[in-house]
This record gives C-alpha cells, structure tokens and sequence, in this order.
C-alpha cells in the first residue's frame, strides 16, 4: 500500500474553506488507497500575531517560552484538520511533534531534529486512520518544546517521511512546482519535472524559495523523495530525488536570485594573518548568518573584506563590524543594502566549461554590472545592483534557453581557463 | 520559605497591561520571600473563539480534538506570562499540564486528575524560578492531551498544590472573596473571612460562583488551604479550610441562588417500582446532569417526576425525556425554564432546628412561592419563580441578619417537627 505524507503551508490551511478543501484531497489520496499523513503548518497569519502579542510584553522573551508560546500554532491547525476529516465521516487523529517523536536538540526557535519516533504514527496507520501531524515543532529528550525555525514544517514532514518510510513527501504549496526561474520574473520560465537533490540545494541556497533547504538536505540524507506541488490543482509538480539516468540531463537546471541580503565590507583593514579570522568570530559570536566572503587583493598593507548576511542580521552584524573595526584598526564599515544575488545552477556545469563565460557576457550585454562573484561546483552567483536583479534573470534565463526543454550552451572557452 | 500557589483567570490575564500587572503581582509575592507557582487560564476569550472555529468545521467534533484545540489556550497564556515576568527582571519558566505530571483519565474535554508528578515544578523552584503552569489541561497514561471542563483551572492549581505541599492555594478572580450572598442582589452582603470546605461546597453546588465545586471537593480531600481573592486589590479574601475550633461559628454562612437551571416533568406516569430508575437512567445515557429530584405522591396510580437540569443539557433531555415518556407510557413531558434556586447554607443548621422553617416563613412574607424543596445536613434549597429569585435573597439575608457578622435565628420549633 502506497504510504504518502502529505505537507499543507499556512496558506493552504489559511481559513475554514481551505482547510476543508484540504481535508478533502487527503480523504481522496486515502479514497485512491494510501495511507496518509498530513503535516500541517500554522494557520494563515498565526505566527505572525503570536510574534505580534509576544512583542508587546517582553522586547527580548526568551526563546524556550517563545518556542512555548509558537507551537499553539499548529496544535490549533491539527485539531482543526482532523474535525474538517471527521466532517466528511473519516476518521483521523492529530499529534503534536513531541507526541509524535520528533526528537530535536536545545536549539531553540532553530532546533535541529536528532531522531524521529514513529511508531505512533505507524500505529495510527495500521488503525486505518489519516494522521495528522504538527509542522515546525518537536521535544528535547529531556521534554521541553521546541520550534526547528523557517521552513520547520517542510523538514517535519520529511522526517516523518523518512521515519515511516513513506514513498513519497509530497509538499504542497501556492506555486504548481519548481520553476526555471522565477514566473513573476521571467515569464517563460518553464516547470522542472524532475530535479536532483544537489541542484534543487542549490537552487534553494541561491533564493528559489519554493523548497526550504533544510527539508531537502534531509530529504538527501535519508533518501525521500519530494514531490513539490500545487495545493489549488492536480497538476503533477516537480520531483526531487536522487540524481540517475532517468533524469532529463539538463545542463543549465535553472536561475534563481535573491534580494533578503545586504553586502557588509570593512575597509583598509591591514592585511596580517589572522584579520578573517578576528572578523566572521566577531560575526559568529554575534549571530549573523554570513552568505558569501571576498576579501580583495592587498594594496600597500591594506585590504577590504566583504561579506554578504541577511538583512534580518544586519543590526546585529553593524554592532559586530563596529567592535572588529576598533580591535583591528581598520578604516570603517560601510553596509549595501541595495545588492541582490543571481545564481545559475546545473549539475551539467561540472562537464560544460563554457557556462562562466556565457554567464558573465549575458549579463554584461544586458549592461548588469558584476560586483562579487562566488561560485560551487555546480552553482555561479554574482552579486548585482538590486535594482538590475530582474534584467538579469531574465538575460540568463535567455541566454541558456531555458524556456526550452533543451539547454543550450555556446561553444567558447571556460571562463579562466587558456590564455 | 513559604511555598504559594497563585491561580488567575482569564480575565486577570486578558490583556498585555494585564498580564504585566498578574507579573508584577507574581514578582512581589517572590520579593516578599515565598515560592511561586501561578496557574493560568486562556487570555479572555480564547477558548470562546476556538470553540467558535472548530463549530465552522465540524458540527460535532471529536472530543479528542476538542482538548487538542483548546488546550493551546492556556499554553499561550503560559508563555507570555513567563515573558512579562523576564521582562520585569526575573526568571520564570513555563510547563503545559502535560509536562508538569497533571496525569488524567480519558474523560477527553471534562477529564479527572487522577495524580500529579509535580517532580518538575519543585526541581525549578529549588533553582530559584518562578514557575507558571497551564491550568485545565493534562495527559492521559498514554500520552493524550486532556482538558478538566469547567472550573479547570482551579482545579489544577489546587492539584498542583497538593502535588508540592503548598502552604496555601491563592484563588484569584474578579471579586474580593466569598460573600453572604451575591452582592449585586444583595447589597449589604458582607465578605467571609474564613468558612469550612463543607460550607463552600454546598454554596459552591448551590450557585454561589467565586470558586468552582471540582476544586473545593480536590482541598478537602489533599488538605489544601484555598485563599479566594481579588487579582485587582491587596485586600484579603476569603480562607477555605477545615473547619476548626478557630473559626467564627455561623449558624448560617450565606445564601446562594442559581439561573441557570430549567426544571423537567414527566406527568402522570404509572407508579410502580422502576419508573424513576428507568427516567434516569436514559438521562444518563443521554449525558443530561440532574440536580434535584422530586416525585410527587400518588394519585389514582399515577404520579409525577421532576428535576432540575443545567439549561445547557436541555436539548438533550428533552430527547431523553421523549423517549421516557414513549416507553413509560406517561402522558406528557413539560418544561420550565424560568425557574430559580434559592439555597441557605450553614454548618449550625444541624443544631438549630428553626432554620428551615424560618426560611420558608422569610419567602412567605416576601410573597415567594416555593415550588420544590431539597435538602441535605448543611443546605436547605427552595426552587421558586425565576422573577422572585432576587427578593427571595434579599428576604433570606435580611431574616438571618447576614449582613452583620452575628447571625441570628428566631427560636421557633424545627419544620416539620412537633405538631
């Protein structure tokens, strides 16, 4: 029998209408013969007036109560999913992540889950009942609550996925899948029928926020197959699963960008061993998240290093910079806010020299002017002028036709490589 | 040290100014050198809104989920207490009932305490916290999440109290105390300082609403000492404990009335042995609670049946009472729901034998009919017209002089006695 494990965002389960609406589709996946689980995220804007209320009684609560005060969000979702079910005359059963085993670590408001008991949910399975499971929330060993943080539901569910074995984690969401790139940006980009984990990681890294890139990373690790879909129709969406032979072998999988974050750059900075160091401690210390580094060639004893962080860590990385900017004598901080970053990615790459290339020529004929450059194996991201991010997409989604199935690549030298 | 235990309603914490204020209040109990723990209900209406959801989504839900919704109310309540006390400067830490060992039946939405391992409240007293806990919730063995019905909270943090050995179980509510009668009626209603578990309960069973029945019962049995008293003045309230030679002895502590029941008859039934039993038992089967019950004497073979029922259960007794009557062979059901309970609670009424007859003569003069009458050792309750219930109480309290602190009872013969 097909095990399926549903997940429904906020969105999805937003008002009365939709979460019977969605109590509908896993009646009908339990109709078709699964078994189902549904993990389900708070309702609509919850979290938010949770935060909201928090906010005005305590500027900096405590993060155990907060994780306390958060995981209402979805027990209120469950119970309420599970009454939509028995509405329609079937029988189901909500649990909370601690009660359904989702064993995390201290890390509150970002618990990192540590094991996943499953036993009963597979009891409630056997019963022949739905199971409807809390997103974004599991239990220390020693009983405390805690929260996993942004795209926590995402990761829920394919723990739960990989603790019961199921066949498939099926993530539904406003969008019907992953795309070439961002529809609202390029209007031909085309949907992804099957992606592998590594390029869909990188996707999510370089900003493609249909996918949280933590539920991947443990879709990876523990071998579940995503099927990212549309919880308004039933249009297939996309698969993400291990790379093999059946995949269509794109080169170019696809562009994503990203806007959340600022570029950070301390200048004159005398360049001695140890001043990277001295700065991203500072950074770690004060909790600022940092995304790509480029420290410049030296100049008379002096460098300049950049960094870009999120936006949310900025206050906190200004208070950073400041100390790191006294304890090494350098000359200032200055903060961009106004950057974005476009990335290409594609498994194809690692074999295809020609794509930094084509990359950097599409992006200078459409007068985009490259910043920083960072790039993986499989990855190239520029940072570019916020205010140019969209031209940008739009230049390389062309450039590498990917509005066609096809994917083309000029044939020229790889970039750095020759002379 | 002294160890309290601090119960607030949903009122009391109904807002942030509020909850601030319930903080600050928590805090100053700790200054003063006592171990807290504050019980708390949902904030205001909480549970009334999601009552409300969950009636959109399902008509009748499954009472599993009911306490899996509703229990989220007071877990919000917790967390953002333990904020607005760190936000003072102090260290509180929160635990639902589950985590705090409140161990239920699986009486799902009215679930009995069937023990308490209050292990993790006194371990994060002896670290110097003050600790908040969710009232009207707990856990089956088994690990389901359960809620105690009516007047929960009370009764968990008189369960708490036990559970540590509290030297007192501080009620607060909107009010300053328990009073003779209800002040809004009677106006020169006098608060008590000290009355017996016995005493309360029957106020508690005959209306009087400060505290709730369920907890009263659960301090007579631990042994709790339970200060009822105003979240909103220092003023002291009204001490519940064992009656000892200490305290005033009142011949009578107060009047109690009651609205809300309805009174159900079942007319010209057969008299013959069964008939009541038979009644009853459908009324128990249909989940109806009855009150009092009164059946008249016989006349020409047939008699008639009355009780009194909470106007809540009425859509189900008339069901239960349909079939009653169909397989009685009665003539007819009627109900009444304009009546009203009158009650006079005492524990010198066992000896002093005028009292009952010095009430009726009181309603009598008011021009109160009485319609059913009912007794036990400490309470003599009088149904009457629900129009006539505040005169009725106004009458009782001016004839035994409640109002000063000496109460006086005419020296006449005992109802019913002599002749």
């Amino acid at each position: 029998m097909t095990v399926i494990v549903q997940k429904y965002g906020g969105t999805s389960v937003g008002t009365p209408e939709r979460m019977r609406a969605v109590a509908g589709r896993i009646v009908a996946s339990k109709l078709a013969g699964a078994r189902v689980v549904a993990v389900v995220s708070a309702m609509g804007d919850v979290t938010d007036d949770l935060l909201g209320m928090a906010a005005k009684i305590d500027p900096e609560p405590p993060e155990r109560e907060m994780d306390m005060l958060l995981a209402t969000g979805e027990q209120v979702s469950i119970a309420l999913l599970a009454m939509a079910i028995h509405a329609l005359g079937h029988e189901a059963i909500s649990f909370t992540g601690p009660q359904v085993g989702i064993v995390t670590d201290h890390g509150h408001t970002k618990a990192k889950i540590m094991e996943v008991r499953a036993d009963r949910v597979s009891e409630a399975l056997d019963d022949g009942r739905i199971v409807i499971v809390a997103g974004f929330q599991g239990m220390t060993p020693d009983g405390q609550i805690t929260t996993l943080g942004r795209g926590g539901s995402d990761t829920t569910a394919v723990a739960v996925a990989a603790g019961i074995g199921a066949d498939v984690c099926e993530i539904y969401t406003d969008v019907d899948g992953v795309y070439t790139a961002d529809p609202r940006v390029a209007r031909d980009a085309r949907k992804i029928d099957v992606i592998s984990y590594e390029e869909m990681l990188e996707l999510a890294a370089a900003g493609a926020g249909v996918l949280n890139l933590r539920s991947v990373e443990f879709a990876r690790n523990h071998g579940v197959t995503i099927h990212c879909r549309s919880s308004f129709t039933d249009v297939p969406g996309t698969i993400v699963k291990e790379a093999d032979s059946s995949m269509e072998q794109a080169i170019i999988s696809g562009v994503a960008h990203d806007t959340s974050e600022a570029k950070v750059t301390i200048r004159d900075v005398p360049d001695r061993p140890g001043v990277a160091a001295s700065v991203f401690t500072r950074m770690a210390e004060a909790n600022v998240n940092v995304d790509m580094i480029i420290q410049n060639v030296s100049e008379a004893g002096m460098t300049d290093i950049s960094f870009t962080t999120p936006k949310a860590d900025l206050v906190r990385a200004r208070r950073a910079a400041d100390a790191a900017v006294a304890e090494l004598g350098a000359r200032e901080w200055t903060v961009d806010d106004s950057i974005a970053k476009v990335s290409l990615v594609g498994a194809g790459m690692k074999t295809h020299p020609g794509v930094a290339a084509q990359m950097f020529r599409a992006l200078s004929d459409a007068d985009v002017n490259i910043d920083l450059i960072s790039t993986s194996t499989i990855r190239i991201t520029c940072v570019v002028e916020g205010a140019q991010v969209e031209a940008a997409v739009r230049a390389l989604h062309d450039s590498f036709g990917l509005s066609d199935a096809e994917v083309t690549v000029e044939s020229v030298p790889a970039c750095g490589g020759g002379e």
